[in-house]
């Protein structure tokens, strides 16, 4: 089997790969070798672990997006800025390898000047939704580590905006002395909901709201699932509340994990939007796919 | 050399005692032996290594506040219901020893079941800042790892409130994707007034505004010290806040480590409020001194 090209996410904490075909996905597999955990030669050795049986004689398309491409990863793709589209022809950055049976490009990321902002990785998931739904106009919602808000116009990346609610949650919640209170991983959507309504409308409790996890767990044997689910209600109707500019009246697609897509989903069904949801691994390989190609070649 | 009493400050990562006389102190010591680090008999062995070289053929009164006496520590001293009186005459809980050189009494913390919150440790400071201004009625700061607001009258807290402020600042510049914007340990005190100015106003941007400074160091070289002050003004302005009802129009007390009430007082002193700043160690042990005598015996 030799795919007509492989498709490679490659973000801070994983490596997966797929082998295309004409008909989509041949195989696929990952590992552990985020680019945080590799240096130098590392990367095109970890590379080739995954892919080493997929290759033939002649050379494969490679093409890769994530924080492979960071100044710190293999090998740097400078941040294109926008208004842009999420990803443009020929843009991909060509990385020498030392093994010829594979043509390697990476996609750059985008950066925002003001306010401050940068993404890697998502603007390929950007692009895999426009080429699902090629006259899309609204918002994208891309939950995770760092949650991005992309709005997007006439194919163009407009302004976006970054959160660290997921960073945060995972802090909070295996760090923090809330992790006391929050053993195990059940959930309690009737927390959630109540938490979300609280920070959605009052943003400022949530920097008073956290510790009483803690103090309802000692003194009133508050359920662990239902501080988790507080906790993360708290964290996204916060982040709701700083986002409304970017959903409120807009067409939202939310992209990322089933289960926290879903968590966004519903709260934002509870302010009377309803999030159209997208795989999250469709959108990257939708994407990937269009970086492959340049201008007129589609 | 033999001591009055003993006076020890033992919290979740370090323990401190000192030696009382009738003038004050007569000699300090520390460790790292907090109460995290102990079970068992650890803890009575942890103090002896201290305290030993203290000790002579009569017993010695050793009284103690902080998270030794929880229920994970050495002793659990129940949380005291308020309003009340922050360290309660006799309320000071004994604790089985074998050595018989030492008398050992814990000072129990405070409990509010609604909003839930509780304290250990900071009662006795608050004691002890009632021994130095025994007429106070107001509010008493506590900045720390979790920092409190406890509003004082008559000689009792009514309430108080508990913010994660510290241990966010230290999940967030250490151990998050931030702490790649502010290696080392430098200020920048425009930096931080802007930073409480803007969630002070607009609470709800700190969930927009953290990822921007991980992007901020990326896109624009934003210092190190800039983004570490920035950090610290972003978490402190959402907590006065939340804290509002607490400090506006009232008296304020500052009781902390002197880098930290400066913060504190720097960024209230920007809303109008000059808050006086004691030494928290002070008030520890005049705290612990107020523990120690039984009511009518002073």
């Amino acid at each position: 089997m030799t795919p007509d090209w492989i498709a490679v996410d490659w973000g801070t904490t994983n490596l997966r790969v797929w082998a295309m075909g004409p008909e989509g996905v041949l195989a696929e597999t990952s590992s552990a070798d985020g680019m945080a955990a590799l240096s130098g030669d590392g990367f095109e050795a970890a590379l080739l672990r995954l892919i080493g049986p997929w290759l033939g004689d002649r050379p494969v398309p490679v093409i890769a997006c994530g924080m492979v491409g960071a100044r710190q990863g293999w090998h740097e793709a400078p941040y294109r800025r926008v208004p842009s589209a999420p990803v443009a022809p020929g843009s991909a950055v060509a990385v020498p390898v030392q093994d010829r049976r594979i043509d390697l490009r990476i996609v750059p990321g985008l950066r925002q000047d003001a306010p401050a902002d940068v993404m890697r990785g998502e603007e390929t998931q950007v692009a895999g939704v426009l080429a699902l739904h090629p006259a899309f106009d609204g918002v994208i919602c891309l939950p995770g580590t760092h949650s991005k808000w992309v709005h997007v116009s006439a194919g163009e990346v407009v302004s976006f905006q970054t959160f660290m609610t997921g960073e945060l949650f995972a802090l909070l919640s295996q760090q923090s002395v809330l992790r006391h209170a929050m053993p195990g991983d059940g959930a309690d959507d009737e927390a959630f909901d109540a938490a979300v309504a609280e920070t959605l409308s009052r943003p400022e409790r949530l920097a008073a709201r956290l510790f009483g996890l803690r103090a309802g767990s000692l003194l009133h044997d508050l359920p662990p699932p239902a501080a988790r689910s507080r906790l993360s209600g708290l964290l996204i109707g916060a982040e709701l509340a700083a986002a409304r500019p970017y959903w409120l009246g807009q067409r939202v697609i939310l992209v990322g994990s089933p289960r926290l897509a879903a968590s966004y989903a519903r709260a934002l069904a509870a302010q009377g939007l309803a999030a159209e949801a997208l795989d999250a691994t469709a959108c990257t390989l939708a994407g990937l796919a269009a970086a492959r190609h340049p201008a007129g070649d589609r």
